[in-house]
């Protein structure tokens, strides 16, 4: 008899976006003509980079004529695109082979397929607040999740210590939603622990390109040891406006082996299984991000997210509200003033300021009373919302 | 513990394709200059449409500006694609809904992720000779694989038994690698044995395009029943040569439940999860596809490659070879001549008169003794390969 993934029955709906969007639209219908300020999305605003979207002419010229057209691509990902992205990681000083990066349909794509390397008995430790879709995706394999709240006392960036547990170990850094980074020594600590547990870390590296201090890898394989227990996750959608574009990459390590295992070959197996590889027109569009113009035009575009970013922070900053994230990050995470709820907080800013932003405790328990600004908005938009909190803050 | 999933151990190594390339090589490197025949790929040799190429430059020209660029999409399709799949099924009578309409990255894609709908103690019925991915995917997860092994003797079609088992059941008509199609009473038959076993149908109707015959059917949505135990995954791979561009599409009827578990909502669920949806260029392209002007521009693809499938038959028909498909399909599935096992047929094309196809016992054991010719190549080389098939046959 044919059984359903019973496991489907333990997810909770995901009403976070889907409610914030009702309580937006209700009020707007209320309020015909009314402007509203977005600052809660998490889609970025400005077009791809011109060298992008050359490539991606060019990828499309291929496939008109016979001699250039191109069928089905390599499963792990096409070479031209592979070395533009080793070339990226040799620039930090990490030296990874081309048979260590699989090219994905991009980061939440890969983050769901890639836990199929390993048992369903293997438990997941989920730092939260966390993206909602580590959770679900770890509910519909069955798998046992711990979760370790973070919060103010320690920065949103937990460490491990002697009770920790956990097989498969969620990191995400830059973070989303709480904008919050792991230093070097910090992250080490979590690949010593992850080594000496036998745990495997799943690096989500999707908001590297926001990084501007020193003391923040990039890469989780900046640190030693990352090589026996890590597997990196990214993403061209922050870094180049990939959202609607998908494009992203892997990188598993060939050192990464556990009970005999070698994940980087089980990955390789089951990419020629389960696909016939990612878009050659887009692939030759990512190949253009790491180019010396691409990288120029992408800077460009984070430089203006960032200063949105600065923006937001100078608002809270006069209005003293506690935040953190906004300077390795493109989010900023506030505390909700006068201990507000984060649905509460919503509410206000909608109904007072017509600003809209994303409720905290949607990113799972621990964010409850906490709030998500994003960097994505127009700058316009952001200085006007800015200013419009900063009144109310301050007057609160 | 972390545990790697122990099923990857079950694998055997896919060897088909890299044995072929490995001949041939070593033939080429021992014959340097030599032309070879190759009627051995299952990839496209035409370019895109004119039309879906337009489509795609113009998809880029969106990203390129504020106001049109587009960032996530909607998980589960844009509704200007799902609007001309709806459209397709329409024209043949089949009335689905924008809802029951899944737009993927491509068939293979989708055959490995929709099993995550299903509990892994439901059991898999494979038709064999198959495309390797059914098996390879349920070892994977584990799941118990019942081989349904076709033959000349039912024109490698065979039917559900009173004895027949299997929870979900594979069908691909027309079909990979035999070319041999299900009629609508046939198809009947496996639909009224899955409802009344509770099974689950998963079509795969990646070849429909190639359908002329009036009795078979292009959907198994045409069959009275198969709303309530069918889901039927498609591509633009073969309809229009999208086999390097990527895309394809999920019909899931709202009506297909289970223990109270619709599916359709269930894999709403795991997209909304676990993907941010498929390029917006690339689904640009996929709209031209089902437009007038597309539909005209693919059906003359078709027709050339049906002319190197005739061109094949031709040859064998005059050579007294046995085969079936060809007319309705892209391949063409012979019988080795003289007791012959499908390797060595290979060898003896490769070194008598230097064409390369497919062993079928690459499809599994079903397979020995047969051997798949491809219609995909060029007019020119399937002339020639046809007339020196023609001349050993004869002689053998």
């Amino acid at each position: 008899m044919l059984r359903p993934n019973m496991n489907y029955r333990e997810l909770k709906d995901s009403y976070l976006f889907y409610n914030i969007a009702k309580k937006t639209r209700e009020y707007t219908d209320a309020h015909p003509g009314i402007h509203i300020y977005r600052m809660g999305i998490g889609d970025v605003s400005l077009p791809l980079a011109s060298s992008v979207i050359d490539a991606l002419h060019r990828g499309v010229d291929d496939q008109a004529k016979k001699d250039s057209f191109r069928g089905y691509m390599p499963e792990c990902g096409a070479d031209f695109l592979k070395e533009t992205i080793k070339g990226h990681y040799g620039r930090r000083g990490v030296d990874i082979l081309n048979d260590e990066i699989f090219i994905s349909s991009g980061a939440s794509d890969e983050l769901g397929n890639i836990l199929d390397l390993f048992d369903r008995s293997s438990s997941a430790l989920v730092i939260e607040p966390a993206y909602p879709a580590y959770v679900d995706a770890s509910i519909m394999a069955g798998r046992r999740i711990i979760h370790l709240p973070a919060g103010d006392w320690n920065g949103f960036l937990p460490l491990p210590s002697k009770d920790t547990e956990g097989d498969l170990i969620y990191i995400c850094s830059p973070n989303n939603p709480t904008g919050a980074v792991y230093s070097r020594d910090m992250l080490k600590k979590w690949v010593d622990f992850a080594n000496s547990r036998g745990s495997v870390i799943l690096f989500d590296a999707a908001y590297e390109a926001f990084i501007e201090d020193e003391d923040v890898p990039h890469s989780i394989f900046e640190i030693e040891g990352a090589e026996t227990c890590a597997i990196e996750i990214c993403s061209l959608s922050k870094t180049a406006g990939f959202t609607g574009t998908r494009l992203g990459y892997t990188v598993i390590p060939r050192s990464l082996i556990r009970e005999g295992m070698c994940f980087n070959d089980m990955w390789v197996r089951n990419r020629t299984t389960k696909t016939n590889g990612v878009s050659y027109i887009i692939q030759r569009g990512g190949a253009a991000v790491f180019t010396e113009e691409g990288i120029k035009e992408i800077g460009e575009a984070i430089k203006y997210y960032k200063e949105n970013a600065r923006i937001l922070m100078r608002a809270l900053d006069d209005a003293r509200v506690w935040y953190c994230g906004g300077k390795n990050a493109p989010y900023i995470w506030l505390r909700c003033p006068g201990d507000m709820g984060s649905w509460e907080f919503f509410n206000l800013l909608l109904h007072r300021i017509q600003v809209v932003g994303t409720p905290g405790v949607g990113f799972g328990a621990a964010g409850e009373g906490y709030f998500r600004l994003s960097s994505f908005g127009s700058r316009e938009d952001t200085k006007e919302a800015a200013e419009r909190m900063r009144e109310l803050l301050v007057s609160l």
